[in-house]
């Protein structure tokens, strides 16, 4: 046995002797970055509950939204009309859901069956990517293709020649600013490139959740291709579906989630939402409509966000640079927004250092869950989500980890 | 002519010269109720939102509910445990819609193929009854079969033919507790059969909506069967799922909405769940328990309900009494709970008594709306929806309908 290798399993076995109990696997806002939000709970009261026109919000119906929050998420998701949103309940991923269950329980606009009545149905996944967009699939039995990540999006070359081939390819999954887990946000030609392709499928649809549009670290922002507009230019506009929610903006639990599309896309959607619910929690827009005021008070409260979580972010990186840097043992990115930073391995050592790092008391997300299937096919990629944690947690965890890294390394 | 169609129509002149603009047909509280809930809006503010175990209700997660939510609704629903109870967003609709969704995409427990993959599913709709059980049977491209309704309840004599011979009847929808719209109460028996009968189909299920189950109009209020407990008995757990809310009860858009059955069938649709969302709004949850405090708190808020509500219904009845009783024209339903009085025409005259009174300003649900397919065969029924309009716009509204029903008798 290497000496190198000796020293490194001594310390692990010092790491196990401080009985952690760390959890970096939680893509979820942290208590400081929740309490930012608190005033919004006592802006809505008995005497004080109507929208901006005097409406009263307390009884059914407004299935699309109370008007101001529609003019809101049309800013938000950049469409141009109040027709093209339709504001939902508290979960965007209900309504990814949901557009892909009704497609295949009915078809979309353009289709000429159900998904589920043809032979096949296949949808792209960039992978590394977001597992719960490969969960629905999975539940659909969507057979899912796994598509490269480049640093400016997903590789345009091989979707190109999948969907101008294959009709059964009806749809594809992108995170497009920031992406889980990579923090990649897509350049101006591939969003271009994705609006203009050529599809066999005539019911192509583009699953664009924009989940961390407005969720920069850096002071600007990356500025993200309008794909509505492209569309347009394009003469695809029923191609792309556009979600967003305030859960990683207001409370987690009880934001308010919206999606954007075309009016006919709407319309459709809508047609089905209207079997299914009598409307919104109408009460919870108002809350957040007082609380926001527009879109530009929505982007002031993203810098506090960002004041809290850039140092989790900026401590990931320094230790990763401080314990690998140099090293060659593994790769990381640096997003400018988001949630996550995506780290890769060597090949064939993820799963070992998930599961060492497991065994001394630091939870990762499970190697494999960023791809379709949870399967990663080299094994490399583990997503590092430091929003929860304290400052404190993610230093003692990340030296775990990169410890975990080192070791798994060198055991190969 | 006769003399009487005559006095009729000139009085069916008379009324069209009042430019009347009064509404039936909406089924949802009136602010006055809607008033009486105004005070949960102030129970939850920044410096309180925990559970009452202190729990952060703030962030993602829960996916079946807070834990003193599911205690009050497994009071609510008549569930034996917090396991057989699943809390969800702010619509029973959208549980029943889903719960039907997932048994066509992917069958129910029990099932050996997903619905949607059999040749053919058929429901039996127990009618007159809820419209939009009916529109999401016809949404998934459902059979509905019609059964009728009785005094006690839908009919099982011919239910128990139907279920027992034909595998493909996977459903019935009953709305067990002052009915929608006949306001009828299911009786021990019926509810006893439907536990207890054979069905061809081993995944067949009871969609029991008990939408109504606290709305009494009378100081007691009817007893309704546990089904929960008779399925349990009859080795048929499987074989129920139970919806509830409080949108007719706290505030219409706002409420939660929840559901139970065995724990089976629970787990099977938090499986569903999973995959669609990453939990209901628990802040909402909170404020429901802090104003109802616990399932006697809900019942003392229905009686303030039922003192709103019951002059509402007391004058429609009047109002039916002095002008059609003793006529021959017409019969109605006098519920004691619910939010529906069912009016009968004789053979052929709803559709005519809608249209007549439309003409003078009378808004009424569309004849047929209550049956499969909005085809009510005898176009006899027609649905009073006395709660939202105030008592005085109810006289007014009800006198045309009366005239109308006559006048559309006397055409015949």
């Amino acid at each position: 046995m290497s000496s190198k290798l000796e020293s490194l399993q001594l310390r692990y076995e010092e790491a196990k002797a401080k009985n952690l109990d760390l959890d970096m696997r939680r893509g979820k806002p942290g208590s400081e970055q929740l309490d930012l939000t608190l005033p919004m709970l006592d802006l809505v009261t008995s005497s004080d509950y109507k929208t901006a026109a005097g409406a009263d919000t307390r009884n059914y119906g407004g299935i699309d939204g109370i008007p101001e929050m529609k003019t809101f998420f049309k800013e938000f998701l950049e469409v141009s009309s109040e027709d093209e949103v339709i504001v939902g309940g508290n979960s965007s991923l209900n309504l990814m859901h949901d557009t892909v269950a009704r497609a295949m329980s009915h078809g979309v606009v353009g289709s000429e069956l159900p998904w589920s009545k043809l032979g096949k149905v296949k949808f792209l996944c960039p992978s590394p990517g977001y597992d719960r967009h490969f969960s629905v699939c999975q539940h659909f039995g969507i057979e899912m293709i796994t598509v490269d990540m480049t640093p400016e999006g997903p590789d345009c070359d091989q979707i190109e020649k999948l969907v101008a081939e294959d009709d059964s390819i009806k749809g594809i999954w992108v995170v497009p600013k920031y992406s889980n887990p990579t923090g990649i946000t897509c350049s101006e030609e591939v969003v271009s490139r994705l609006a203009k392709m050529t599809t066999a499928a005539t019911d192509f649809r583009i699953f664009w959740d924009n989940a961390y549009s407005v969720h920069h670290l850096a002071d600007e922002g990356y500025q993200l291709a309008n794909i509505f507009e492209l569309c347009k230019a394009a003469n695809t506009l029923d191609r792309v579906f556009i979600y967003g929610s305030s859960s990683k903006i207001s409370f987690a639990g009880s934001g308010v989630a919206a999606m954007a599309g075309s009016k006919a896309n709407m319309d459709w959607m809508k047609g089905h939402l209207s079997m299914s619910t009598i409307g919104p929690d109408k009460i919870n827009q108002v809350r957040h409509m007082r609380f926001f005021k527009d879109f530009d008070g929505l982007k002031s409260h993203m810098k506090k966000h960002a004041e809290i979580i850039k140092p989790k972010f900026d401590t990931v990186i320094e230790v990763l640079e401080a314990e690998l840097g140099g090293k060659g043992v593994a790769t990381w990115t640096k997003p400018n927004g988001g949630y996550f930073i995506s780290l890769d391995t060597n090949e064939g050592c993820a799963k070992r250092v998930v599961e060492l790092a497991d065994a001394v008391g630091v939870k990762l997300t499970g190697a494999g869950a960023t791809f379709p299937y949870k399967n990663d096919p080299k094994d490399s990629n583990i997503r590092l989500a430091p929003t929860f944690p304290s400052i404190d947690e993610i230093r003692q965890a990340m030296e775990v980890v990169c410890l975990c890294v080192e070791l798994a390394d060198a055991e190969k």
